[in-house]
């Protein structure tokens, strides 16, 4: 299925799943919503945290459709499922946004970790929540943001099982994505980054670790809505956790060469 | 100190000391002298075992003088220590093997984790080794290598304690030197690959593992001599653990993009 085909399934609510491993080669992205208000300082907070929140597109104010990572795609019923948020608290789950839509509206795409699986798979590297139809898993952390304006706070993870003898490839991988994450915050003892239980997963699905593999973790993009329930803002609006905005453009358009310096 | 200048020193018995951080930016390599009888068995086990021996160079049977690596080094007197091994156990330690030449013999040149260093420590990344002044720590491992002819046998890593920070972030920047040992073999977990005990090193110098800092391990071309020890030919020379021939080349020149397919 190619993005503009999955996109309008997901506007006919046909699709309400999650994305890993949908539409395999493509984009795919998070997306917070906020107050033009908020918009600015949100910005600088992508800037000062380019791992958990790297910044692909800015839509707005004044639109809700994409002019970058996909073709005129309306955000507003476009994702699979969204969360609205009040006052730090999530109020509803729904999968269309249209009666919440104002003109000073301001949307934000960042990149997603869902972007790298492919080359993972492609380099014979086994991704489990894809084979196994599980969302991957997610863990607040204690790695702490660079603040700007109301937002500050705490990183959120995504964590795959590795096979130990390739851990170091996947990092090497995934490194040259910096636009989606890029290399992993950390590997191997999730106790060093404040996770206290590596089988309850905070988001997404927890998933077993086999013997033989290693805990990979990486900056993920669920980052904003923790940093939105310490902010407050009287109203903003989300994707849900693995349920990704999905583009055209391909991933092999975000892979560089890692080696600065 | 420039590598022909340290050659030099290295031939006057000037110096003979362990190599990690001399003539920074310029290659390293390990050393393995075999009778021409051996050599094609060997030439191809290095083929099937590229991560614990990269092949820079061959030289020989009939001459001693590098032409790639560098510009007609002696590989004779020109490394700070070798060892003489006759049947599998090493008789002799000695700073000159003149007396050994025969014309028969062929030197296989092999990388060495030394040369990818600088790169990690250009991007922020300590190595305690170095800046304790120490050799690198090196195991035996129980990590199985493809056999050809009469060498067969267990890898060699060597070990370096790095923040769990940027673990991720050595694995990306050795993963651009494929032809110095790339990318580790393993990360984290010792007992995985074999080791029983971290504190005491089989080869080089032990090193502490300090509070937030994660053991990583890199395939070593100590890893022949491993292999020599199960082959007992009857006559080999190699370098001596940590005390490498240092070449003309830049390290730079081995970098490059490491992401495939």
């Amino acid at each position: 299925m190619l993005p503009n085909e999955l996109r309008k399934e997901v506007a006919a609510g046909r699709f309400s799943g999650q994305t890993a491993g949908v539409c395999e080669g493509f984009i795919q992205a998070n997306l917070v919503v906020l107050p033009e208000l908020y918009a600015a300082d949100f910005e600088e907070f992508c800037r000062r945290n380019p791992k958990p929140c790297p910044l692909l597109e800015k839509v707005g104010p004044g639109s809700h459709l994409t002019a970058k990572i996909a073709d005129n795609a309306d955000l507003l019923d476009t994702i699979p499922g969204y969360l609205v948020w009040q006052h730090g608290h999530i109020v509803e789950r729904t999968a269309d946004i249209r009666g919440y839509y104002r003109d000073d509206l301001v949307f934000f795409l960042l990149g997603c970790s869902f972007s790298f699986e492919q080359a993972l798979i492609n380099q014979g590297i086994t991704l489990r929540h894809i084979t196994e139809g599980k969302n991957v898993a997610m863990y607040n952390t204690t790695i702490e943001l660079a603040p700007a304006g109301p937002f500050a706070g705490t990183m959120v993870v995504s964590m795959r099982p590795i096979h130990h003898r390739l851990v170091a490839r996947a990092c090497a991988i995934t490194a040259h994505f910096p636009e989606v994450h890029g290399e992993p915050v950390h590997v191997g003892y999730p106790e060093m980054i404040g996770i206290e239980d590596i089988s309850r997963a905070d988001y997404g699905d927890s998933i077993d670790i086999l013997p033989g593999e290693i805990p990979v973790f990486w900056a993920c993009g669920v980052t904003p809505q923790n940093v939105l329930i310490q902010a407050k803002l009287p109203f903003a609006i989300t994707h849900a956790p693995g349920l990704m905005f999905v583009g055209d453009l391909e991933n092999v358009r975000f892979a560089r060469c890692s080696l600065r310096g």
